[in-house]
């Protein structure tokens, strides 16, 4: 048996670890048999050297086995799944989603996670609803997808234990952007959930972890083996990441948003995105026979209100109170009634007539991220209620002067540097122009 | 200004790290402001890309000015030298050189090393002198260099924390053979030391932590090269490192073969190695003409008896009593009135007759690790009695049934296959052979 400066060289050095070496390191950062410097510089040589399939397989693997490993009812087998977004601006699928799959049929245990940096996290959203608890331990998991059939809640201390320290590390340590890395600590969550079917969103573009797709094909594909490699059925749509998805960006704009979606009124981008994600898991479940047949069953759920009835059922199981959920859900609702909003709003102007090309996604982000409403470092707290809402959609002609952005915010104000900046980050075009992009999926990878 | 995420970052992409960025990264490590998985996470990233000669040097001056740097009389400009060893295997040449090079006038503030692994450390040698105190504080530095002219001490708190911490992460890290490293760790020292001249003897070979003398040329040129940008004048001696050096290996053993060298017994491959190192500091001094003059200039304080008062003073100024030092010191000394013995001496024989090719000092010193000479970890206690001395020399004729190596232990009794090592670690030949290797000095390098 190796040691731990052992694996640490054979890695160094460019060998591959064998499925005994992974497990050996791995239970040494579970059990803190190691010490921190060893972790940064496995961490280092795993960045420089990278992983071949078997060692990203064995990496998720033990990661999994490093903590608790979900059971479900036998009768369940075939319907336990899940999404996993690899994060962007305005992202709010998962609230939307989760669900409608649910309405669906199917099992939806979602651990979700938080923002960091300038994209957005579906537990801060959920948390600017008033009572929404994401900490649920995990004896009561079955009985809530037993009664609702989804719960979106946070990772607990006794999931995936390695991955928290290695989450945690790799920040300090510059080694983030590393493929096995990426691909052991989300699957190995999505392992320990013991899903059926798992689709992943891989976003690419200005303002996602991935600028190209060259890049976030090769993170779908080792997503797709070592999600397959767990037993778990596991697809992948790349997903463009440019402009917001939808029309809000912050926390609490965001879950009306959701909540509207829910309702029928969805933007198109966002429908898209979310029947797509869905049909695919439904494809996968082997409930329909076709993405199309899939995709149609997630809108409808949307439109009758089926979706709608799981959320409210979702809010009541994790804390909300039976009359806020059901205000949040009512036609016409007053959501301001129950979710705190901004002390400010401001709408700004466009400067010339022309046609919507472009939305700077990560401009919008950043600046947000300035007003409060986003983290730098795990753990700080958030505004829920700074955020922003676009009054146009790319492709709308626009007369100047019109409102394009609404922004809430606190005290102090916007400066001037953060108007100007978002004002470029609208880009309008002469009147025979059109944006370049006209749907968000760009590809669609099935399992074989 | 950088943060550490952003130093490592630098530094993992192959970039050349500013003066500045070294003088962060060490500056948080001597301070502990950094993680020690960032620590961890740099050092393998410096091993893997390595560093530019600026790079290297900034490094090791940094380190150095991380801690107390001592200063010495302006009247001794020119005279405080020092000999650095990359570690061998019964290298006892400090111990000689130090009293030898305070004979001739110099000031020697020798700051030493313990042994780990195969390799023997100068501090644990002197520790088999009772009474000898390693432990000796800075403000004692000066009057002992004014009243001896040489002192052998370990590393104190206060010089170079940078190195401390370093350095006991390197070995768990699995980055100890990195060159710049390497020289950081020893330049930074030396140059705490406030030296004019140093000589390094690096060392390669079997026995040696370099095994080929192209990357011992390559260290030797880096220690150079950082030696020279720090002021200091340095100059290198390229020794061979395959059988042991003298006749004895181990602790207390080498103490005596110190003394008989100092009392103008030793043996000859010590004798070059002691004279050629001690040649090259009176050249760079500029206290002799010539290497040559330099090296009869040593050789004569040895059979002279000036370096043995030298060394008998040190041990007084380092706590060894009067009585002890100066029974060790005499004539025809009883050593083991002083030293410890160890319980057990045992004797083993040459199955054939031959001529002596070749001892393996490797093997040699991993047997008599196993015994108790040496430490796997840092700060193991070690056996100060347990040792080796050879009983022939390199050329010499033996008969079958001669003694060639006797060794000393304490119970349990040696295995039988510890003795069937040390029996293949003698090679003999035949009446018309010759050792491949005559003299221990391989090449010399001075500063320019």
């Amino acid at each position: 048996m190796l040691s731990i400066p052992d694996l640490i060289q054979k890695k160094r050095d460019g060998g591959t670890l064998s499925d005994e070496d992974i497990r050996l390191f791995i239970q040494a950062v579970a059990k803190q048999h190691i010490q921190e410097s060893q972790i940064g510089a496995m961490l280092m040589a795993i960045w420089m050297k990278g992983m071949v399939v078997t060692e990203t397989m064995a990496l998720t693997k033990e990661m999994m086995l490093s903590g608790d490993v979900m059971s479900w009812p036998e009768e369940w087998a075939g319907l336990v799944v899940d999404k996993h977004s690899t994060g962007g601006v305005g992202d709010k699928v998962s609230l939307v989603l989760a669900p409608a799959l649910a309405a669906c049929g199917c099992k939806v245990p979602m651990i979700s996670g938080r923002g960091l940096s300038h994209t957005g996290g579906t537990l801060d959203k959920l948390e600017s609803i008033p009572g929404y608890n994401i900490n649920q331990p995990l004896h009561k998991f079955q009985s809530m997808l037993e009664a609702v059939g989804c719960f979106i809640v946070g990772q607990t201390e006794t999931l995936v234990p390695a991955d928290r320290v290695l989450y945690a590390l790799r920040d300090a340590t510059s080694t983030v952007d590393s493929l096995p890395l990426i691909t052991g600590s989300i699957l190995s969550k999505k392992g320990a959930e013991s899903l059926n079917c798992l689709v992943l969103d891989v976003k690419f573009g200005r303002s996602a972890l991935y600028k190209d797709k060259a890049s976030a094909t090769e993170l779908a594909q080792s997503l797709v083996n070592a999600g397959n490699g767990l037993g778990i059925s596991t697809g992948a749509v790349l997903s463009h990441m440019d402009a917001p998805i939808g029309r809000c960006v912050g926390n609490s704009v965001e879950v009306i948003e959701s909540l509207e979606t829910l309702k029928g009124n969805g933007p198109s981008d966002l429908m898209e995105l979310v029947t797509t994600l869905g049909g695919v898991v439904l494809q996968m479940t082997g409930r329909v026979s076709s993405l199309s047949e899939g995709s149609t069953k997630i809108h409808e759920s949307l439109t009758g209100g089926e979706a709608l009835a799981k959320f409210q059922a979702m809010m009541e199981a994790q804390g909300v109170t039976n009359e806020d959920a059901r205000l949040l859900c009512s036609a016409h609702a007053d959501y301001y009634s129950v979710l705190r909003k901004a002390q400010h709003q401001t709408e700004l102007q466009t400067d010339t007539d022309g046609v919507v090309l472009d939305i700077d996604g990560l401009v919008l982000a950043v600046v947000l991220h300035e007003l409060g409403a986003g983290r730098t470092k795990a753990g700080e707290p958030i505004n829920h209620s700074v955020g922003a809402e676009l009054l146009v959609s790319l492709g709308q002609r626009v007369n100047k002067g019109s409102s394009w952005i609404r922004v809430h915010y606190e005290s102090p104000a916007l400066t001037s540097d953060q108007t100007s900046r978002l004002q470029n980050a609208l880009t309008l075009g002469g009147p025979g122009d059109r944006p370049a992009q006209r749907s968000l999926i760009a590809e669609i990878m099935l399992p074989s």
